[in-house]
């Protein structure tokens, strides 16, 4: 595992500024669960209203959450001054998202002064079991805020 | 453009009968806009409960459009008996979500017994003028039902 | 499909001369077939030399050409003095890379001061009948020569 | 890093038989160096004939051998009378493939009796320094042989 110095102090509350200022996150329910330096997770509890029909969240709100975690890692390496887009991803969907919880996990591989390239998984908590049922390859961009 | 018998003549009931089970669909403010055999389009009006805190829409409520649109494009040819998975996406966000509504095209390039591969496209539309914001490539599962 | 106006008036010399001198292309067998704005063919013959075990073209063959197809679209449109980076790319294989040759175009879909998104695919010949194998969804890069 | 029971307890000769049959990874001038149950590491030493004219290796050659080790790595989970066929992948090129010599690793995540989902990156070597150059996000399906 990678250690990043973020070249931003504050990187924790921007990170939580911008995560509270986040409408569809609010929407679908999630919550940031940790923030590290180039690392961040956000949790979602099931919901019936994101499910799409055989009982499992959809790929879409997954999907959601794990494209913010990743581009919250990217963000927290950034300096004052800046903001983060989401150039990219490309997701696996490896397991049903079945359980009564999920977290999604972004990680930053390489970070840049244009691109980061960061890595994301989701983990599926049910009845004390967990199971990973999705895989993110993501670049983020480093824009002007 | 490729033409496509369907293998399953109630093929537009069934999307229709998919979609409407779909939760997540009715949570973002999806509709049904247009089924036919191999392609599918879903509407999305602007919804500040999906904003990503900068006034457009989040790539997760974007995603879940072409998604869904690709994934009841394979649906639609698939036979009678079966369901269908998202194996996997790549989402490229090209221009900002900012719009009136947002319409995604889900279209198979390649259907097959077990796997379909498609692309999707989301356009914005915003005071009668349209942009191209998001593209996808999928690959769609058939699974028994 | 969109018309582009290059912003390079040479762009099709700097494309011939960015390929003549990628020895790849060369050691693989491959040309260029058209260039025009934000458009380039790459032609590959089959070559036993190339091939996977099973007498079918190896899917890392045809995805370099079809991303040089997909980098010089793009860079066929950048301005003098820049160079072009391939940032990432996704490939669907979608029937096996049988044939006698195997054509890669690469067009841009948006093209961008700093990124450009790039759509490609790769038909294969044979006998006279034409098959789609691949198709590319990729992102590049422009940089300063 | 999970275990994995290979279902075919002549993995390892199963793989390097496959591998001896591909006439790319010798055009290239790749080798094996490492197989494992669900890890396969492939070897490429710098070739100018395998560059894009920059001095650095061209991102197919690159992607050749990261694909050929996510897919043997899969392989090596499989069951006797099967073989195994690259469905998509995604790459990120992360720095410049500049380098004396590039290791690819390619790991399972998730086995599956139709779709494996594979992990794999890319190492550049030089001058006793390493460098992560590429990462891979694979889907790899099983056929019957």
């Amino acid at each position: 595992m990678q250690k990043f110095d973020p070249l931003n102090p504050d990187f924790e509350s921007r990170v939580r500024a911008g995560f509270a200022a986040q409408p569809l996150m609010r929407t679908l329910g999630a919550t940031l669960a940790k923030i590290a330096p180039g690392e961040v997770h956000i949790e979602l509890p099931f919901s019936a209203a994101l499910t799409q029909g055989n009982g499992y969240i959809h790929a879409g709100a997954i999907t959601s959450i794990v494209d913010s975690a990743c581009g919250y890692a990217a963000f927290s390496l950034m300096p004052v001054g800046t903001s983060v887009l989401t150039v990219e991803f490309k997701v696996n969907l490896i397991n049903p998202a079945k359980g009564d919880r999920f977290v999604a996990i972004g990680k930053v591989i390489k970070p840049g002064r244009t691109l980061s390239v960061c890595s994301g998984e989701v983990t599926a908590y049910a009845n004390g079991a967990t199971k990973l049922i999705a895989m993110m390859q993501a670049t983020m961009m480093q824009v002007s805020a």
